[in-house]
């Protein structure tokens, strides 16, 4: 009895959102995701006349997602139930009369600039890197260092492998960097770097490394939220993002980790990548500073004209790409999808390099400007490094 | 011209949801915070017949929070002005023709349990200690520990004071415990207890301190969506979450932070602190190991009737408070609000105390069982720690 009377009571310890979610009308399972990897949407809009859902595993409709409308049944809830969806980590959104909204019974979500987007897994070998399995787990730091170059303490987040804590041993670097949009939250939360991470090295796939997230966007001390600007929408574009002042001050990053981690410092120890800006960023970083990684990795690489006067990174491209060629890697790796708007820069970029004379792999796979392929470049080049 | 035509090619490497959001509409900032402290919502949502916002400065109606109308202009755009907010962290939804959502241009929100609501912050001298200010700031680390009590590894929250990671310094530690329905999250982000932490020590009201957030729920490994099970949706209750469990194996936590951590072990340098479940697990942790902890916090604690004999943790428990109180300690802290469901089970435990002889402070405050009041009694009670 004394029970019963615990359970009553203890339901009352709720605050009032949660009571009104608790109590505000039949339980609701949103997505449900069937054994045949068909998943079911539910939501509750008596009143709306019409409720459609937009997912990123439907084919885009030009630049706009694809959407399709939802079932309303006599209760006024509206459901739709997908074709078998493959292993992937999906995005969708509702709309009710036009209102783009999150469903209210899913608390999953990632942040792409200033929208919010619900998430869900489908399970399977193709996603399996995703998921949160039963492996020894790294750790992610979120962290503030000192940019004397930017004249600002900035945030950063930081993964260090299984055992670093209470080893001795000193770990290889990937510095790992977002798109324009991103921050130092991106790879973490769009990306799934720590799963993907943490399953690789349990698997032995991948060596035990050190993976370090900076925020790639100048203005920013860090991400929208976490720094002293608080909660403002946050805008596409930053100041800065491209002028080469990241790449002028990378240096301090590096100094950082190699000051305050137990990280090897030769250049086989060291890997660079990053997704559409953040390829960018990497491919001059690694030629400006053209003795310093082994390892190359352009996701999705933005190469679009820029301002070539901005910033010293940004001179004498050849000289340096050369230099770096001399100096010698392990593996220049560029991954790029085929419905990309980038594709045709990116192989004008591989042209480039072809006739330099200089090694680099290129991997097209299908798809288009999006997470799933960066999810899979990761996934592809962890391996690959500091064998 | 070069650099107008990167401008607009930049505007391209963006993912399909976020250009929905660019080019969606006209740009709406909301919230909208006037510089007298008032508020403006703004959403566009032309099809609709009524949109109301609540918000949780409003008086609540029973157990629903309050909520008011907004009102429509010719465009289809809903707006509400608040009257003068006072300084504090904030929490709103929109009900949109009677369905629940979150307000598409503000990308913050916390998780209670399984439901999002947007936040905003009103600054000011109040709330001063929850913002990012331009102070030194510590790291806050989600790692992951065995607890042999439990058979499993599970997730945890580390906060450590700005200069642990480069120093020598061995520091106190305050065990910071989350309520029902919460997890190691909650402490962060409903919590603030990094920015609070920050600005306590940063000010010197706060002596540097280790602030160690578990996992309260003995059934979970990791907070909902950062475990094996995956996105779920998250339920209040879970098993085991007040039947002595988490009580018994505490010391699987104290030897993970006591053996990887740089902390006094002394008394001394030990406190425990938590709300609701957090306060009732605090006070039976402290009594059922009378002689480990100098500072206790109970925060709004559930002190509810339940299963005596689910555990030897509740075992005599007359008994164990005399032994705390023989062997000294040098703060037993309750902080309680007067409207809170639980003041009178708070004011009978107060009596017992008093009857007992066993000293201690209880702070009264306005308003319930609420995440304003326990940033407050965090905020009061940690500069009274290790002094």
């Amino acid at each position: 009895m004394k029970i019963l009377i615990t359970v009553a009571l203890i339901l009352l310890i709720v605050t009032a959102n949660a009571q009104q979610s608790l109590w505000g009308g039949e339980e609701i399972t949103s997505p449900e995701i069937h054994e045949d990897h068909t998943v079911t949407f539910t939501v509750n809009a008596p009143k709306a006349s019409e409720v459609k859902i937009s997912g990123d595993w439907m084919p885009p409709e030009g630049w706009i997602p694809g959407s399709v409308s939802m079932v309303k049944n006599e209760k006024g809830t509206w459901t739709y139930t997908t074709e078998k969806l493959e292993p992937e980590l999906y995005g969708y959104s509702f709309s009710i009369d036009g209102f783009r909204t999150l469903d209210p019974n899913n608390a999953f979500t990632t942040r792409d600039i200033a929208t919010l987007t619900n998430i869900f897994l489908i399970e399977g070998a193709e996603s399996e890197l995703y998921g949160v399995n039963d492996v020894a787990h790294g750790s992610v730091t979120r962290r503030w260092y000192k940019s004397p170059g930017l004249e600002k303490d900035r945030r950063i987040t930081i993964y260090t492998p299984p055992g670093y804590e209470s080893g001795i041993e000193s770990y290889p670097v990937l510095y790992l960097l977002h798109g324009a949009g991103g921050d130092e939250e991106a790879w973490i939360s769009l990306g799934r770097s720590t799963q993907i991470m943490d399953n690789l090295i349990a698997s032995g796939k991948a060596k035990p490394m050190i993976v370090v997230m900076p925020n790639g966007n100048v203005s920013q001390k860090a991400a929208p939220g976490e720094g002293m600007r608080g909660f403002y929408k946050p805008a596409f574009m930053v100041p800065g993002t491209m002028d080469g002042s990241f790449e002028e001050t990378f240096t301090d990053i590096k100094s950082f980790v190699e000051s305050n981690y137990r990280v090897k410092t030769e250049k086989s120890s060291r890997a660079i990548a990053g997704l559409s800006m953040g390829g960018f960023h990497s491919l001059h970083i690694s030629r400006y500073d053209p003795n310093s990684f082994d390892f190359v990795g352009l996701f999705s690489p933005a190469l679009l004209p820029h301002n070539a006067d901005s910033s010293p990174v940004y001179s004498d491209q050849e000289g340096t790409l050369k230099k770096q060629m001399e100096n010698g890697y392990k593996l220049y790796w560029i991954g790029i999808g085929k419905t990309d708007f980038l594709y045709k820069n990116v192989m004008a970029y591989k042209d480039k390099l072809d006739d330099m004379g200089m090694p680099h792999i290129l991997r097209e796979s299908e798809g288009g400007h999006i997470w799933k392929n960066w999810r899979n470049y990761l996934s592809e080049f962890v391996p690959q490094l500091f064998q």
